[in-house]
């Protein structure tokens, strides 16, 4: 499964077109490949399980692989979502480290030398730290400004919103202000003063028997398929749930806030900026038990 | 050299503490690069002409290292100069394909998969396409929204304002969008009016004798070394210049303008939007010789 024996972390490699490689420290994109020259391309990215017998099950492949499909539309690169499909259960069939793992699915405009050429797609799943779970027990959020205001989104499509773009270095960038303030991740915030979403997570908030979270309409934030889960099993349940706009100031009289997302799932945010975030582990573990669809279940 | 036999682009590859790599289509980059899952790297590009005895000049390579490497700073990614100057060394060596060419140097945060690991670097120099140099002639330009205002990019580091990174999705998807308007290029305009840079070029503009661009600090635009080196040499000629923000009302206004850009150099912008823009060739030949420093040259 191409695990490299020196570092601690599990991984397997597959490329589109080609299958699982033996060496997942093996290079495999070209210098001129435009999704690194450029970040001109997109991804998507899902949890797998894997059990004791080396036996997988993936969450929401489909649904990720949908959004996939408008992330290429939305950049104009070509998708084949058999071929797709197929690398992916090639790569699942390798993959036999018991656990939680994140499957990554990345595609690109191919090489910039040779014009016409076929889009680059490459797989990986690799084992998720210790430290990325640690943050299903509560986070410390700081609050960034991300220079548009809330509805700047709006037919600007060369802007790429909600687009899961390769060109990620502002959302990482974001983590490093994030620890540099001593805290454990960030909140974007309009430019107008409305909460938009995390670098990599969804922003969920409740109000008495009401979850909300921001809407993707002109704010530019990802349809975060993990909010869209927990919305359809809360709802079933009866729970009202919402899109909306809702200021710092209100966030932080809500009665909790989560950050959702595909490998960590729910983090509850016990505290935004300097201030304490009403918490209710009990409505966490609610969250919890729809984002993975366990019903009772408890919080790992 | 390492050229693609099969394909219309001379190209070199060259790996930061390996040297030029024999195959330019030889894969360097391994699947969970930083530099290509999150664009978390930095770039830099300038031109390189090459006489028939494969003799070769690069443009600023000093400064353009300097760039690079406050870019580098601004990620907080490691950078070592020498070992960069010597692989620039080793490349340009190698490199014997008369005209122009683009010498490009990307760092990125290394592999995902090993935390602590080396940054990654990699160094290419591919001819430059007729096409790019075609807009040495003249452009069309459609203006787009950047979607934040012209003093946002203050005390936002998070941003990575003024960074050349390789997080480029919505530079190229700039690009697309001018092609799909049916012109040439795009300029980038703030959400509160004010013309900022192209996705790949610097603007510049004349009222009577004296040239403007766009100021850096706020605005988040890239420090443009082509610019610069204009800017000193007009100034040395007696020539106003200054750093202001501009309406697109008035860029129309004004007597000509132009993209700057290390590669092509000088483009005259004739159409922006639907308006024609004063043109003025003589000029044009001015701005060409402050641009690379043959004082009374003529346009190629």
């Amino acid at each position: 499964m191409g695990a490299s024996a020196e570092s601690e972390v599990h991984q397997l490699v597959a490329v589109l077109g080609v299958g699982v490689v033996d060496d997942a420290d093996q290079p495999v994109l070209c210098a001129d490949d435009l999704g690194l020259t450029r970040g001109d391309g997109c991804f998507d990215a899902t949890r797998i399980v894997t059990d004791a017998d080396g036996t997988s099950l993936i969450d929401h492949l489909e649904t990720h692989l949908d959004r996939f499909a408008r992330s290429a539309a939305g950049l104009e690169i070509p998708f084949d979502t058999d071929a797709w499909r197929s690398l992916v259960a090639d790569a699942t069939a390798a993959w036999t480290q018991p656990g939680e793992a994140v499957l990554r699915v990345m595609l690109t405009r191919g090489r910039e030398a040779t014009p016409g050429a076929p889009v680059t797609g490459l797989l990986t799943i690799a084992s998720i730290h210790e430290s990325a779970l640690a943050g299903r027990a509560g986070i410390s959020v700081a609050t960034l400004d991300r220079g548009h205001a809330a509805d700047m989104f709006t037919e600007v499509s060369w802007l790429l919103g909600g687009i899961k773009t390769l060109s990620y270095a502002v959302n990482v960038a974001a983590g490093r202000e994030a620890k540099r303030r001593g805290v454990d991740d960030a909140l974007f915030i309009s430019s107008d003063g409305f909460a938009l979403e995390g670098p990599r997570a969804a922003l969920l908030w409740r109000t008495g028997d009401r979850l909300a979270t921001t809407p993707i309409d002109g704010t530019g934030i990802l349809a975060s398929i993990t909010q869209a889960v927990v919305f359809e099993r809360a709802a079933a349940q009866g729970v009202s749930v919402s899109y909306e706009l809702i200021t710092v100031d209100d966030l932080v009289r809500s009665d909790g806030a989560w950050f959702l997302s595909s490998g960590r799932l729910v983090a509850p945010i016990l505290q935004l900026d300097d201030v304490q975030l009403a918490s209710d582990p009990s409505y966490t573990e609610r969250v919890w038990g729809w984002a993975t669809g366990t019903g009772n279940s408890s919080l790992p």
